[in-house]
This record gives structure tokens, C-alpha cells and sequence, in this order.
């Protein structure tokens, strides 16, 4: 079926479907909500406030068969860093999305009154009505609550009290295959969504399918891409350990950021670690390994259980468990676990907040240690909008100014996650550069500095962080755009066969001829136009700097400190 | 005798005086202040970490006995704002600095410790004490502590409980001749100060003087400034009715902000102006009129005592009263004379907190005209640091992003004060180039558009609104540097005997020969000193903004938005 902007605007509740411009043909996912975003949106305006725009799009290849292709970006201009954002989750909503013809959906406006709202999309196009029984709900009665309302499979986006309340770590989440949900997490998007009084979309399952220009192509390109994630052992790693595989890994390269980022290494990080928590899942007869959208080979997620076997939480991920456990000295994984259910429920970033709560613990709120003190907070604080709940939830920044401490690892007011920039300067570089704030996944160095993805680079010494990080910051923005997820890179990094298939397929859906360079030059293009909207926004190198704490602070166990030049940052942008 | 540059770093609690550079000696107060941290901060360094310096200079006629020299400038990087600030504030220190041979006494580096100090100025040099005893006391109890330890008339500056939580809105408050206190207020100088870790800084009185180049035509000079003070309209209103006069004259200009910014009018403004506080204390045997500084001739301060003719505060301004009063819809003089003696006691900015609590307002934490709920937060919370109470503390933006408000008055995060730049659009483009952040004294427009001082222009129309604030920003910065009081500024616009005399007397004090060109030039100079600290901190144009609200919604009784282009904004800086 053709394709379709679909656009709501909120101020008036009209929502029309309109022809793609030709500019945005070749764009999905983050190309495209960036694109969106710097075409229509003042790049100086109040980032919840009428002018901003919240924009939804899956990627150029999900809704196919595609193999992990089921990533959804949403991007807008961040309360959180001002910057242009783009945050992406797995779920089922990518690609139920493609298959109705949206190539995006643009929220604009802001209703005059206090009415909350949901929005349906289907084949048929856009119903936009008042909601009322779900405002005040967290994600999972949200989502049980639409299942009842709708009896069908139908795809829903959703955000908590956080994003209602519109605190800064607010995030936006998807439901999953198995009703669980998901999250873009980064940057305060839920609370735009939020600021729109859309509690949430919904899209009505259909029958259609994606028209695939040359079939056979693609089937033969997809079974090569398919293989190539199979087989490369950094997948099959994620599918045992999930994720949470770094913890060992990045504790023993002495850059697991502890205890407020005053140590590169966790007492107990056993505890903690992805051994320890297959070894748990399956003992409570959990799932270790699970997807987080139909079609994923990778299955990076699991179903952690409780002690009594009962569903605790999904998608239980390091950078979350290293955020509450090793940055906030906690390792007990259940108070780990219940934190991160608790998070999921409000809609509220993971890293974000747990950064915030390592802060607060300098700051003297709880003590370091003290999961049971943060789920307490989360409950009791977060949840019901409180004013340390407020403080909180605005994340590591608003929790530093609020209790004058000065360690407080962000930039551009974004949580610094689970890899310190002293002991992985690669890392640091993308911190200090994305366009994005602090983002890991915008550049992820640790392939190359610490996996050995992609080559090797010594994580401790100056040479090549700038241009590893750059390159890997561009490829990734073309990725983001594909509706892959990330970790389709590390194949891509190492396997000769994974990128041409990717491209192959995209060939094949269209019926065009990119080529390598093509790809890489949509990332050029798409970084440029973050870059321009932050410049706009008023953006200056002088906010591509990391925290000053990290230069006068040694972290243990390398004693290093960050010593990457302004000089040498700002080269980065030199392409 | 000599002047020398007293020198405290708080790392290593090391004292010294150092000879003036050269570049130094022509500059006082607001000059010497912002040179000082322009050539020695770091500007993007964190405000309350150890690279940030707390300077504070006597005006170039401070100690004399010129009329109204007395005020003292503190400067610093503002935590506020995070550009380059200076405060000034009336009080005693001002002279006996000057007296005891201290250009400018500069506060660096940070204890390792916690430990809390005193600094002691004399004749003699500097000491370091550690101090225990007055910690964690309000700014009266400082004073009073103070007193009976020393015995004698002390120069005293202090911070308060705010300034030592740190919290954005702290000011730094100076004893004034009746051991009351005036402050420093703007831009959370005051949390610097905290995190030195520095209480209290006192002077010691000594009889040495001041030297006189030419003491006879210094006499001359002094007597025709004074007389010109004496007998100018504007200082005979301020004499009867305070800086007060001012409610029901901006409240007829339907430029007095009401309700947060959402009225240019208030209904209740009969009851806080400032013919109704002039009644209400000599009916209570306060004092109309009352000097913040020894040679003060204007007197605009007043002592306004409660409904038993006890002592409640003093130095009760216009700006504070109005936004306690208008902007909270608070019709109460005693709640709002209550809620100013806390704000004094606490050591935090009056219009930067009582703005704050309008934002609060709006946001639900209170309801609007609940005087003695302001009263309570101050007392409970902001006192005491309770979460609510560092949100408020930390000003209108913190609050703003706490409660998701988006009708914040601020500019560069500082908040906006008594005059909507709507209905007097001269103030807005002061607000908006300001180097400082939101701050009406730093180019006073008030005085051309509405009361016809150094001639009149229509305060609705677009023009000559920017070559207004540009002259009155040049001239301010200037007369900021003399230690003189802003009040002088109605009689230099409007007697031609008045800034001759005050050059006069710069020249005789120092034996030179600077001509009033020479005046404007250091006014330029520093400006631009300041802008080009600002621009190093990653300050662009796009920063000198109003907030949206102002472009989109119109105030009442004008019906009129803020319509000066952005383009016509920045031809500010044309000089």
C-alpha cells in the first residue's frame, strides 16, 4: 500500500493523511524523525510546550520479514538536553506501523484544555479521542487495559505517570510480543508525548503486507543477514547473558563506573553480572533468552522471574543493572529487578534515573546500597509526582543542582551510562560529541575498545577514539534508519557478508541501487542534520565537554583520568 | 594607604596581598569584579566547583565621603545563570574595605574538607578561621553572633542557610548601619560563597582614611552631586514612599506582572503600594525613610515595623513587594513583609524566590494570594532544605522544570522582575542582552519609558527601545563601578551639574583627568568584557531571548505581546 504521512495536531484534533514528499521517500526511522524534526520544528522553542513535535517512524525495513527490523524511532526536540533526540524500542508497534502505510506520524499542537487523549491508527487512517479510564494508569495496566478494551493484537504506545507528570527522564514505551513492553528511553520523550496529552496510540492489526519490489532478492539477502547474526559469537553471547554480559567484561576492564563514578570497579559485581543472572532465570524457570519484536534471531531479552517464579521483569538490561547496581553500590539483583519493573510501570529511563539516584546518594537523600531505599523512592516518590519524585525524575542534572553536588555525570544534561570515559576513552568521545547528549548507543566504541569488534583500539590511549568514534557514530545513524537494531553492528563489523545483505534488502524492498557508500553518506547527512538543529538551538562546541570532575578525578583501577584535548574533541566534526 | 588585592585561597587556606596590576587601578566595584573573573575563571568551569573565584570590590569612591559610595559589588560565575555575575549591595563593608586599603578581596578554590570558615579583613591582612559556632544560623543570628564576639563595629557579609545548601537563589547579605542587613542578591552568589565553604567574611574598623588627591575640589564636587541628588523629584518620592512608589505607577502603566505574568494589572494594588506602606508605618512609628549606607542621601529605605510597632524589616522594595504581592496575588503588606524578613533571613534573592513561588502556583503547589503559605514553605522548606524547598530555592526555572510549567518568566534562568516587557518594552531588551540574565538594574529603561527621566519614550512602540537600553547599559555599568548607588542615575539623566560633579570627584580622589567620554568607554569595556566571558561559556544570541509566553499571549489592559524581532534584538551589540 502507499505510503502515508499521518499527522495529528492536537490543538484543533485533526488529523490528515498526506502524500510523502519525495525529500522523505528514501528516509525511515531516526533519518526520518530527525529530518521531520528539523524541517518543522523551531529549533529555540520551549521543548514542551505547543511548537514542538513528536514524531513516530518505523524504519525502511520493518514491517518485512526482515530479521530484526522491528525497531521504533521517535524523536522531537528533548526537554531533557534541548538537543534534537531520537530514541528507539523494540516492540511490535514498528511494524504493525509500516504495515498500515504510516511512514510516520507527526504529533503537533497542544489542546487548551486539561483533556487527556488517545490515538488510533489503522488502515483506515486516524481516530483521535478523549481518554479517561487509563490517565493516572502505569504501562501494564495501560496495556492490559487496552487488550480488554480492544480484544485484538492490537499494537500499543503508551506512557506512565512520568510522562503525564512530564518529568525529564520520562520515557515512551511499546508493547512487546508477549505484552511486556519496551522503551525509547533517552531524552524525555514522554514527556512531549505527555505534553500533548496523548496518553496513547494504539494501531489495529491488518491484514495487508509490505510490497517487496524483488521477492526473491530479498528472501536470499534476509537468510544471508539472518546467518550472519546467528552465527557471530558476540550475538550468541547476548542470547545467553543477554546484555548484562558486560558486567564481568566491563568491571574487569576497569571501566564500570561505581559508586557515583568514583571507581572503575564494583566489589560486587558477581552479584550482578549476566552469569549470575542466567544462572538465576533459569534455576526460577525464567526465560534467559527472549525477543523483544516478532522476527529478532539475536534474542538479547530474557524473562527474569522472582524467587517464587513469578514474572518480575523483561528486557532486564546491563546498562540498567549496572546503573542501579554498580553506580549506585547495590548487588542484590531482585532489588534490581524490582526497580526495574517499577521504572517500566511509571515510564521513566532506566539509566536516567538510576544515575539520579547515585547522585541523590552523594547527595545524602538514601545511602549507597540501598535498593530497597530506591524502589521505596520509585514507589512512593517518583510515582505520585513528589517533590523529590519530581527531583528525580528530571534526572541526574535536576538531582545534582537540587542537592549541590557537583559530581554529576551527564552532558548536555543527559546521563553519562555504564562505561566511564576515563577507562574507555573512545566512549568519551561519543559522549561529548553525539548529537544527542551523553548516548552510548549513538557511537558505540566499547565494540572496537573493549570486544574487539571491528578491529581493536587500545581504551586507554588518545589515538584514533576521535575517528573510531566518528565512524561508528555515522554508521549508526544509518542503521537507526533502517529499523535494525544496534546490535545487528557487531556482525556487521566483522562479518563481510552482513552489510551487503542489508543492503541488498533494502535494494530489494525499493527496487533501488544503494550502494555502500550511499549508506554511509545518509549517515553523514543525518548527523549534520542533528548537528544544524542543536546549532540553531544554540549549541556550541563548549557544550561537547564532559564534566570537569572527570578530568581532576583518577578513577581506580588504571588511575587515569579524561585527557582528550578540546582541540582533539572538536576535530570530530571535521567531515 | 596603599590598595592592595587581598587574596584567600580556601584549598589551602593560604592569605595574601598582592600589589594592584596596573591594568586594575582605574577600576572599582562592577569594573574590577568582572575584569577579575574574566581574566582568572575558567568560563565554562562548574560555578560551584574550585575553579570558580568569588570576587568583591569596593567602588572607585568607596570610603570617601561622596554621597551614596557605599554599595559593594560582589562578583563571580553564576550557578543561576552560568554567565559571568555581578550583585551589589548597600551595607557597610563597601567603606571599611576600602578604608582598610582592600581593591578587591578574591575568594578561590574549595575545601578538601568539610569544615566551615570566617575570613577577618583588616588593616593588618587577612585571617582564616574556622568557623563552628555561627553554622547553619540565619543572617540575624550571624550579625548578632558576630557583634557580641567582636565587640565592635564590624563590616559583616554573610551567607545564610540558603547559601550554604548551596541553592541557586542565594544572595550574600552586608549589615547595614543599624545592624540590619542588604544583599547582594542576583544570581546565587550566595551558593558560591557556600561552596568555599566561607559563613562570614567580617572587617575590621580602623581610623586610617582614605587619601584625597585634591581635597578641596573633592569638598566642591561632593557638595554639587549632592545637591543635585537632594533636590531631584524622583529622590524625594523614593525618600517618602521607597522604591514601593513604583506599585501603583507601573500598576497604571499596565506593566506591573500579575498572577505570574499572566495580567499587567492587580487588582489588590492599593493595599501593597507604596502610599498605603508609608501610612502603615508611621502609623506603626517605623521609619519612612532610612539610609542602607552610611552618606546616603536619599534614603529610600524605611523601617517597616508589625501591628504591635515591633521591628519586621527594612530595605522592603518595590520588587520584592511586587512579587510577593502582584505576582502571587498576595494583597497582604504584613505576609509579604514576613515572607521578605525570612527571605533575609534565609539569605535568599527576593524576586528570584517570590517569582518562584508564582511559578509554584501555577503549578499547584499553592494557591495564588496565600500569603502565609509562602510564609510556611519558607519557614519549612526552604529554611530546612527539604526537597520542595531546594526546587523553590533554586529559583523560577527549577521550579518551572520541576512542576512542568511553561509559563516561566526568565531569562538565562534568572527570573524576571517587576516590569512586563509587554507593556514596556524598553525593559525586555535589557532583560533579553543583559549579560546577567533577567535583571532590571542592569540598564533601567523604566526610568525613559515611564517616568520621563532623561526624556520620554513610548514604552509600547518598537522604537528606539534597543538605543535606550544600550546607553542606560553602558551608563550602568559604568556607575556600578564607582560604587555609587544606581539612584544617582535620575539625577545624572535629568541635571546637567550632576555627572560632572561625579567625574569631578573621581578625578580629585585619584588626580586624573577622565572626561565623560572616558566614563562611557570603561561602561563599553565592560560590557564587553562581560559579553566575551559569556561567549566563552558557549553564550550565543539565541540566548538572549525572551521565554515564548511573551510572543504568544497577551497582557492585559494593553492587549499587547512582546513583538521585538529577534534581528532587532541583536543590534544590541552594534557598538
Amino acid at each position: 500500500m502507499t505510503e502515508k504521512i499521518f499527522r495529528v495536531n492536537m490543538s484543533t484534533l485533526n488529523a490528515t493523511l498526506e502524500e510523502v514528499p519525495a525529500d522523505w521517500m528514501g528516509l525511515g526511522g531516526r533519518g526520518l524523525t530527525s529530518t521531520i524534526v528539523a524541517a518543522e520544528v523551531e529549533p529555540t522553542c520551549h521543548p514542551l510546550g505547543k511548537r514542538n513535535k513528536l514524531v513516530f517512524a518505523p524504519g525502511l525495513l520493518s514491517g518485512t520479514n526482515a530479521a530484526n527490523s522491528g525497531r521504533l524511532s521517535v524523536g522531537a526536540k528533548s526537554p531533557l538536553t534541548g538537543t534534537i533526540k531520537e530514541a528507539n524500542s523494540g516492540g511490535t508497534a514498528a511494524q504493525m506501523m509500516a504495515k498500515i502505510g504510516c511512514k510516520a506520524l507527526i504529533i503537533e499542537g497542544q489542546p487548551e484544555n486539561d483533556n487527556w487523549y488517545n490515538i488510533e491508527l489503522s488502515d483506515n487512517g486516524i481516530t483521535v479521542n478523549q481518554e479517561t479510564e487509563l490517565v493516572g494508569k502505569g504501562n501494564f495496566d495501560v496495556v492490559a487495559g487496552v487488550q480488554r478494551r480492544t480484544e485484538d493484537k492490537s499494537g500499543i504506545i503508551t506512557i506512565g505517570p512520568a510522562g503525564e507528570m512530564k518529568m525529564l527522564g520520562a520515557n515512551i514505551s511499546v508493547k512487546d510480543p508477549d505484552s511486556h513492553i519496551r522503551s525509547g528511553g533517552r531524552g524525555g520523550l514522554g514527556a512531549v508525548m505527555g505534553s500533548k496529552q496523548v496518553k496513547l496510540i494504539t494501531i489495529k492489526p491488518t491484514d495487508k503486507k509490505i510490497e517487496i519490489a524483488d521477492p526473491d532478492a530479498f528472501k536470499d539477502a534476509n537468510r544471508t543477514f539472518a546467518k550472519a547474526l546467528v552465527d557471530n559469537p558476540i550475538s550468541q553471547a547476548l542470547a545467553t547473558y543477554g546484555t548484562n554480559v558486560l558486567v564481568n567484561i566491563i568491571n574487569e576492564a576497569g571501566g564500570l563506573p561505581t559508586r557515583n563514578f568514583t571507581s572503575g570497579q564494583f566489589d560486587g559485581h558477581e552479584e550482578i553480572s549476566g552469569e549470575t543472572m542466567h544462572d538465576t532465570i533459569v534455576q526460577r524457570k525464567g526465560k534467559p533468552r527472549h525477543n523483544c519484536h516478532p522476527g529478532c534471531v539475536i534474542n538479547c531479552s530474557q524473562i527474569y522471574n522472582d524467587a517464587e517464579n513469578n514474572y518480575k521483569t523483561s528486557g532486564f538490561e546491563y546498562e540498567s543493572i549496572w546503573a542501579m547496581g554498580a553506580d549506585c553500590c547495590v548487588d542484590n539483583l531482585d532489588h534490581i529487578a524490582e526497580a526495574d519493573r517499577l521504572m517500566d510501570d511509571i515510564g521513566i529511563d532506566t539509566i536516567e534515573t538510576s544515575v539520579a539516584m547515585g547522585v541523590a546518594m552523594e547527595g545524602g537523600v538514601l545511602e549507597f546500597g540501598d535498593g530497597a531505599g530506591i524502589c521505596q523512592i520509585l514507589r512512593e516518590d517518583v510515582a505520585k509526582g513528589t517533590p523529590l519524585g519530581r527531583i528525580i525524575g528530571n534526572g541526574a542534572g535536576s538531582v545534582g543542582r537540587a542537592f549541590a553536588v557537583t559530581r554529576v555525570p551527564v552532558v548536555k544534561n543527559q546521563a553519562i551510562p555504564a562505561y566511564d570515559p576515563r577507562a574507555i576513552k573512545g566512549i568519551g568521545i561519543t559522549y561529548a560529541t553525539s548529537t544527542q547528549g551523553a548516548d552510548h548507543t549513538m557511537g558505540y566504541t566499547i565494540a572496537t575498545n573493549i570486544l574487539g569488534v571491528g578491529g581493536s583500539l587500545d581504551p586507554l590511549s588518545h589515538e584514533g577514539q576521535v575517528e573510531l568514534s566518528r565512524n561508528l557514530q555515522i554508521a549508526t545513524a544509518a542503521i537507526d534508519s533502517t529499523g535494525m537494531c544496534l546490535f545487528v553492528a557487531f556482525a556487521a563489523l566483522d562479518d563481510s557478508t552482513c552489510l551487503p545483505a542489508l543492503i541488498d534488502m533494502i535494494n530489494a524492498r525499493f527496487g533501488i541501487h544503494l550502494t555502500a557508500d550511499d549508506v554511509t553518506n545518509l549517515g553523514i547527512q543525518i548527523l549534520k542534520t542533528e548537528r544544524g538543529f542543536n546549532e540553531a538551538a544554540g549549541f556550541t562546541n563548549k557544550d561537547d565537554r564532559l564534566p570537569e570532575f572527570f578530568s581532576d578525578e583518577p578513577i581506580a583501577p588504571h588511575n587515569v583520568v579524561w585527557d582528550i584535548s578540546n582541540e582533539e574533541i572538536d576535530t570530530f566534526w571535521n567531515f
